[in-house]
């Protein structure tokens, strides 16, 4: 019990902080012993999340009366913005931190106050922080105190073109298109009238065609792994009439001669969590539900030897958020790499 | 009443059957006389569909016992592979044809061969017929006896093409993309493991991802329209967690100096069930539900100015299938194209 | 064309709202000249409905500036408390009102007042107010300037009953349960947490166990058809995973003797919106779905001869709505009653 | 490792199978050695569900290859009429079964062959099986070399009526009504036009009202309880467009005097997967999905001293199947009753 460590969740009444606190539940080397919310302040924590019920007997309490500093690791699961200002303190306590939100995820301080509308509370703490990709990141996530959760388009989207971009396979001159399908999970437990059953349900759509603001946080992952790609870069997001799941259908074109299944398998060999299927697979996302896995397959597109078509699923609250969270807090206090995630996906 | 044609319908037991049967039930100019099934064989047709309760006194007859030649017109509502071998006798009587399955879509017999594996048992007649893609033949059409209905993803992807493939404003040496998505009715009214709610709810996942039958109905209209694109073709569709509705996401390379938007406004004018929405707009596939309506948009990819993207929704049921069916049969008896087909979406 | 009324709506942007305008598009007596809407004011009310693209062309006026008093008919597509303090003034000026919501249907102010938590605007208009059950009280609404529609549970519990109490059926000491099922957009098109498709979709639950504001309702209309029963009646409304639909499975117990399929039968056989179906039938909610139908069958509880098990669906949003309150138009103006109504349900 | 049981899984390809495997991926104390199929033999278990890639390298084998003899429990995920014929050689070889099948459930043969329309095939081990509601049955359970895994209905129904009906609680003469409704996922993982999605998606209806296989078992429950109760009692499935989930409201009579919440609580506060909510709560299907858990509330009628409503909800591929599989296995093997059974519900 004595080596269990601390750690705080700011914001837990969404979706990434139940998924958080669900993951922690059977991580052995936590404890969950601070939750905090604002509007639910003083009130059960399975009161909110009946699910979790006979789990955890915490109360949420106002981020003023938690004593957040006293834990190891605080995550941070709240809406744009709020970390930068909370988080410079408790770093100053020797508090690490996971903020799963946006705050700390872009480098160029200009990019990031363009996209996010905000002026950035504390822009001296951005280059400190590591993007954590866990798979591309690894050795500087174990030493980081300060970590940028990834988005969940981003790590659908990033972890199979990765070890394509770090060899520079890619072809300069031709367009790199990520077609993406989100569950509505992704926009958050917050009301808003295009997340009601009865407008997303049985329905399709395409959105936020003119921009998303995870396309800056993907071109800057591109960018730092093969020049000249990011600006051929196309991203349409569509929501899906699921709960949860992400699937980025990729289109590609690579140099001659790459051969990319035996590159992405070579590069995950020893990554718990990246499943790279035989060619020719279609990976489903349920076959993901609720568990810290990204499944890529890659195959060319019939007809058209030109151009390669990548399949990469994830659950968008999990490898897509809390499980990466975990993943990131495994790697920060060097417990395995897979403690707490090892679940097995719910199918049906 | 005198004036009213009279209607058979061929295997009228699936999805688009009972949506022949739906629209045709407000037609004024139609009379449903006939409906085969063997299967159902002497089963009231609306203790099979109880939607049509106090609507159609029909009763299902075997197609042996069935009068179709006594009717002006017969749709094949039929698994493909039937349609080929009852057509002949019936159009030697005088009866008009339309048929929604794929038999008499592909005008290359070899090619249909290869994708259907089947022979087909009456190559003679597959130049008679006429392609039903109404935008693109109504003069063709009107003087039709034998009509192929098209496919469904033909239909949403041709359709936003048509105008500027026909103006040939697609560069020729970059790739043609159609990211699909279908929902389940897609698949008709089957057993099939993969059609469960259990197996596609709550899902989404790429599927024939090696060739879809829809690929080379595609590549013709292509080819007819426009030299050296069918080739760049890419078609990748995919299972969303829905029963009506199809999206195409479309990602083209246009000549400079092409203003697409105009030559879709231009060359749909007067088409009542194309909508070219403007430029930004992200069409909902809820907005055509039940309803003989192809939406548009089409806009440059954001931060790649090289790309296209077009937005096409389509009901699958519809205006991909029993709708685009009876605006055929309008065109061919000379009825005003909307006879019929005036309902408005079902939202929610 | 210079026959036709001119109908106005207030509060045109929720389900009921767009639902109304869906059925009156295809109403040949009907023309819609004014909607109006306090929050979306100004905008073109197909921008907010996609799915009317093209079929209207009005724009959302505010309640000042839109000339409702030119009405023949204006509906209250309102939320509760709204109509009670604008139909006094319209009513005044010869308008003839149908209201959706709550404020008219309870003819008790003291029970209103503690249901809905409100003081009440005008109690001296509620007795004039005609109850638009439409089955149940056609000569009155005939005659009626001021109709208050029922909501959806009531009319879909109290059809099935009213021919049973009616003739005094059922036994007076025993319990009377409506065990009803609704799909989400019974709720409304407002945000609400519990609304959401992650919140209600893949669940189930009942709501509202200590007290369902329909209640008091089905309870007023039990005790005008026999007396010593609304007592018994106990009613547990449940949220379904769906758009559309609504389901009552109620559970009774009728005098010795008594025929209860052969009642309804006579006693609906001259209303084209009531379909009652042979014992043993299981209606489903998709069976009426778009359309202004009740479906109804009753049985004997197998093994056990004293209970008998009625069960009526409808869709929420027309029978239990939006079709119901044409219905109640038709009447009034001495239209035919399934003018604009004749639609057939969509399925799948 | 050596202290590990040995684990076989008949008929594994279902949702209780691939349930069944989820479960035990995680069970400290088992190992999986063996899963049959006769339709999937040669196949590998993470082909035919993809969820299960990385944790099984399992392969199906047909019955006859497979040495079931050598695990020390067998599993029978089989359609009824399977275990039968093949339980009564295996367990006199000492191997110990769980039966998930219906098969033992029903110890009147005459019932049994009545409902289930097959002769029975070893009706000498009918007597010899335990009925493995663990909550009921906890000692013999112990003792067992033969479960008959309750059906899914009869775990949520009997589960909250056990303690009231052990000590007569019920009035005799008063209708025990259980309004269920199930997810789709309890029909199975089979072909059947009725789970497609686009026949159950979207909709919502009542079935098998004429009489369910699950109300024999359950009245086989009532009256080893109390006498005098099952003649009353009336059952009605639904179907719930969802995957998972079972929710009862059950309307019941007590006699004067009781305070059934308290027995509830008295009775189950050493049982761990039983959640007595406080009267007024209203539990949602979600909050036990994946997770072997039943919730109960139980509350007066608002307005009907008379009658109680009992609410109970469990993931009926859960506590309504594999989950009690494994906890009756648990029990049987001396394990700690919660073993492998721990995870916390998927919210959202």
């Amino acid at each position: 019990m004595s080596d269990k460590i601390n750690v705080g969740i700011v914001g837990a009444t969404g979706y990434t902080g139940v998924e958080l606190l669900r993951l922690l539940a059977t991580h052995p080397n936590t404890k969950v012993t601070t939750v905090t919310s604002r509007s639910e302040n003083g009130k059960i924590v399975s009161d909110h999340f009946p699910s979790l019920r006979g789990i955890y007997t915490l109360t949420f309490q106002s981020p003023e009366d938690a004593k957040l500093e006293e834990c190891d690791v605080v995550f941070f699961a709240t809406p744009n913005g709020v970390a930068m200002k909370e988080v410079p303190d408790l770093l100053a306590k020797g508090v690490r931190i996971i903020d799963l939100s946006a705050d700390f995820r872009i480098h160029d301080i200009t990019i990031w106050e363009k996209w996010y509308g905000m002026t950035h509370a504390c822009p001296h703490l951005v280059s400190q922080a590591v993007y954590g990709l866990c798979e591309m990141n690894k050795q500087d996530i174990a030493k980081a105190h300060l970590i940028a959760n990834p988005g969940c388009y981003p790590t659908c989207v990033s972890l199979p073109l990765l070890p394509l971009l770090k060899q520079s396979c890619l072809k300069e001159d031709m367009p790199l298109i990520a077609d993406c399908k989100s569950g509505v999970s992704g926009a958050g437990r917050k009301t808003s009238i295009g997340s009601l059953l009865c407008e997303a349900g049985d329905n399709f759509k395409a959105y936020n065609i003119s921009g998303h603001r995870h396309l800056p946080e993907i071109q800057q992952t591109i960018n730092k792994l093969q020049k000249n790609i990011a600006e051929n870069f196309v991203f349409v997001p569509h929501l899906t009439p699921m709960i949860r799941g992400m699937q980025a259908t990729i289109y590609l074109h690579l140099k001659e001669g790459t051969h990319p299944e035996e590159i992405l398998r070579s590069y995950y060999k020893d990554n718990p969590f990246i499943d790279i299927m035989e060619s020719g697979s279609m990976p489903e996302t349920r076959s993901v539900r609720g568990a810290n896995i990204c499944r890529i397959s890659i195959q060319r597109a019939p007809q058209n030897n030109n151009v390669w078509i990548i399949l990469s699923v994830i659950d968008n609250l999990v490898k897509g958020a809390a499980g990466q969270a975990v993943q990131n807090m495994n790697i920060m206090f060097g417990f395995n790499e897979s403690m707490g995630l090892t679940n097995t996906p719910l199918l049906p």
